[in-house]
């Protein structure tokens, strides 16, 4: 079948090998020329423009986006929308809110799908997993260019409704926080601990039949190996936090506790303040009870 | 080579069917006698006391110990002890704390190795993960029947000295709490949440290429599998808790901050309370303040 | 001074009374006209209708809402408006959310004071907290009402702009989910500790000279003092949660760590939950990997 | 009545000025000469050893130890036991574990008193808070002195069996750390949120008539007067944490979950480190799945 994709940055560039190495036609089109021609070489046929994209496609179109959430995801829907109708399929690949997914759907001239997409760069390889919500037809319709972009038949699912790809995905990445925090910890009291240990070694061991392995510990291995058991001069600083905070703040309204997800999001904020008020206070305060010594920043 | 096993429980016998496939010999003692019945039908030699296997082991012995982790290992190297000498190797593949095996390996008249055992039974067919501490030429030496117990030779590994074995496999279990709880409540939200979720079919989606992928993630996949999207009557009663106990005992001592696998360990003993103290008092308290209703338990 | 009061609930009598005692004129209003007549026998100008509020106080009106936070202001203020002009003051007393405040003072055609109002049926005697946000003018003008209405001048305070008054207040509603968790936390590790313990006593003593001594701790002395130590029949159900639900979606948008605060929050949550889904699957998860028995609900 | 002071650091001296205040007589020891004349200036007989403060007692000797918790009460309970008998009373004013405490009653010839005491040096003026356990009549023998050196009769009181008074006194303090955990959280929100707040009138404010005034608030507001609303250089590291500790530890032995007081003690723990091993290995992980730039300590 015959897929036109929007966006060819990694995640997107992905996508378009992975459907043309299943046999599929790609039509490409990304803001940046240069990305275009880069598809072109890998057998892409180059749009240089939505509309032009839109052209080359047909009747009954197929549409992937892999632009950045947010605004880029608004702006693009309004460049396809006048050329889109109820026989089109468009999938929004994205980490987009899944209520921001709802609403697109309801406004778009086409079949709209949410797909989270989880795996990574290093999903070239062995193929992403994708969550999808919206109409079981237009899932359907695509499963075969799901079936070359995920790992194969497993490794896609249609969840529900609209916005139930991108809710799964959203909760995804909250207990991914939460694992690499948890193992963080564990790693943690083995560095500070009574032993002097190899934690490559430690990590290779439990990936090997132990009930703790997964491919998060894989990627601590593979870190140790790489920075060592010390971790080298990598920093205290975690960036990112956005689709665990919409988790968090999901399970407020839904009013389910989420303690692990949201500590290791406080872990996040945490790593990036350069002083904690609460703990200055902390610090004040048992002079002001006990007269135990403040320490000061000039210590 | 030929192993003595004393304890043939599950986990035991799994140990000598294991060594026995390999191509060694083992020699099996339990207090059981139809245990050793069994472990003879399936090709090992049986004893019918310590004494016994002790003789039929000869000189340079090594025996593996798979006994509940407390009073019963020190039972067992209390009759093994006089007939051992610095030639011979005992291992310990329970889950003892890391001092008491310090302790043992002080006192054992042999090099004593603790063996710290993950897997649980599904390691009878993958083979374990297995974490080693004591003495090098006393690992090195049992080492084809590590390659047997565990996966093969990347399933285990000299972690260091006497007691660093069961450290690392109690940071293990300790990181396994906060997994367990970390897909927990990514499950609870989706349960409770937006969509009619299969959670069957969210797991083999994430199961296959997403970042959270893991063998704990299989299993809640077979979870849903066996008991449905609900979990049917599972109750939330969760069991267990003294390896995650010392865990968080140990990062007191090391002043390591371990607040996901704490709040694990917390969950546990709160489903196992019928009712909590904490909340009754803060009910009661909005009364005090606020004049709200006080919620009475025959209400 | 003269007050339009409207909205003579609970607390909006308790404003009615104070405002009385300190010889000034109130006017008031409430939809139930049961309560204006209550009102009005204990010295206050009755009105049947906002109109009829307005009518009686003349040209600078001052005039304080005590009515439900969330659509009744609004509704309230629809009646208002057209009889208010720059001179005029409205003070909202009630726990709407601080963006709400913001919104209505920028609509408001009176100066819009935001006044966070703390201390619960328990101020009638003692005066209330009152933090105001809004025109510096608008606050000082209402002084001699706020030294009435809270426990005197030093009772009420300036905090800033518009919404800061509601913004603070939400803080000190998250604050007290945690001090309230806090005592519960060592409560109820005495209830279940190693000594049998008179709570009432233990309160007592704290509350004479401990670090410790506040306020709701006095409540809990009072708590143990009516319900006994075991506190009989109170249930382990807490409810409310709005304001702990608004100060963790603000620390979330601001980044700000607040890990007490949420697991107050998410204690309320799981109080109210008969079964935790998370727990349910830790359970069956245990089987999983150890074969460990499943707790079943008719077990 | 006569009492011997054993200890004449900050608070030992306290209990001398209060209870020779109260019209009692004091002996007083310590192992600086110093403090021991500065004691006998204040009005107490000076002796110059623990043989020479026993022998100046007399019969039914009354005997308050105020040094710091450890070795040195059982060295200065060496020294006394000799001159010890059944009639005698000794009490350990200190944060002595409780269970070194029924220990030493078990020990002690004399009967003997665990006094946990809180209120710090603000006790001087007010009176301190005494949670006292041992045996009744040995509480109420030693009435009158806890009535001078508590608040007054309503700021003791007898927990129970040897060990509970320390046992009371080691929740409070667990509580302690979560009550400043929570108001530094709420200050944290205010000083990074929305409005720029003057914090000494915020907690001015809440002091008078709030839910949440409490002698610890007290103190912020003394804080935040004494060094601004930012804190000044204050810095944010925490100190201490030993009965904090205890708190847990016995917490985890009665499966009680204590997740705030862990919190609290886990901040102090993290204000102490100077990296975070677990964060740093998030932000590799984060490269590992999703190639997001790892920050670099020298960046």
């Amino acid at each position: 079948m015959q897929l036109g994709v929007i966006g060819l940055g990694r995640m997107g560039r992905i996508v378009v090998d992975r459907v043309l190495d299943a046999g599929h036609e790609v039509v490409a089109f990304d803001l940046s020329a240069e990305a275009v021609a880069a598809a072109a070489d890998a057998g892409a046929e180059p749009a240089d423009s939505v509309a032009d994209l839109v052209d080359r496609l047909g009747d009954d179109k197929r549409i992937w986006l892999m632009v950045p959430a947010g605004d880029a995801v608004d702006a693009t829907l309004d460049d396809l929308d006048p050329h889109l109708d109820g026989d089109d399929v468009v999938v929004d690949g994205g980490n987009s809110h899944f209520e921001e997914s709802v609403r697109r759907a309801e406004a778009c001239s086409a079949a709209y799908l949410d797909c989270g997409t989880s795996g990574g760069p290093a999903g070239a390889e062995l193929g992403f997993s994708l969550m999808v919500g919206g109409p079981q037809w237009a899932y359907d319709e695509l499963s075969p260019v799901f079936d070359a972009v995920a790992t194969g038949p497993a490794g896609h699912g249609h969840m529900g409704d609209s916005g139930s790809g991108h809710y799964v995905k959203m909760v995804h990445n909250g207990v991914e926080y939460a694992l690499m925090q948890a193992y963080g910890e564990g790693f943690e009291l083995l560095a500070e601990g009574r032993y002097d240990l190899d934690l490559e070694s430690v990590a290779q061991t439990w990936n090997n039949g132990a009930v703790i392995r997964s491919w998060l510990l894989e990627l601590c291995e593979e870190a140790f190996r790489e920075e060592g058991s010390d971790l080298g001069d990598v920093d205290d600083h975690v960036a990112g936090g956005s689709t665990g905070t919409w988790t968090v703040q999901e399970a407020l309204e839904q009013e389910v506790p989420v303690p692990l997800i949201y500590q290791s999001l406080a872990e996040r904020f945490g790593s990036r303040a350069d002083d904690r008020f609460s703990r200055r206070l902390a610090n004040r305060l048992r002079y002001g009870f006990g007269r135990h010594e403040v320490a000061r920043k000039d210590d």
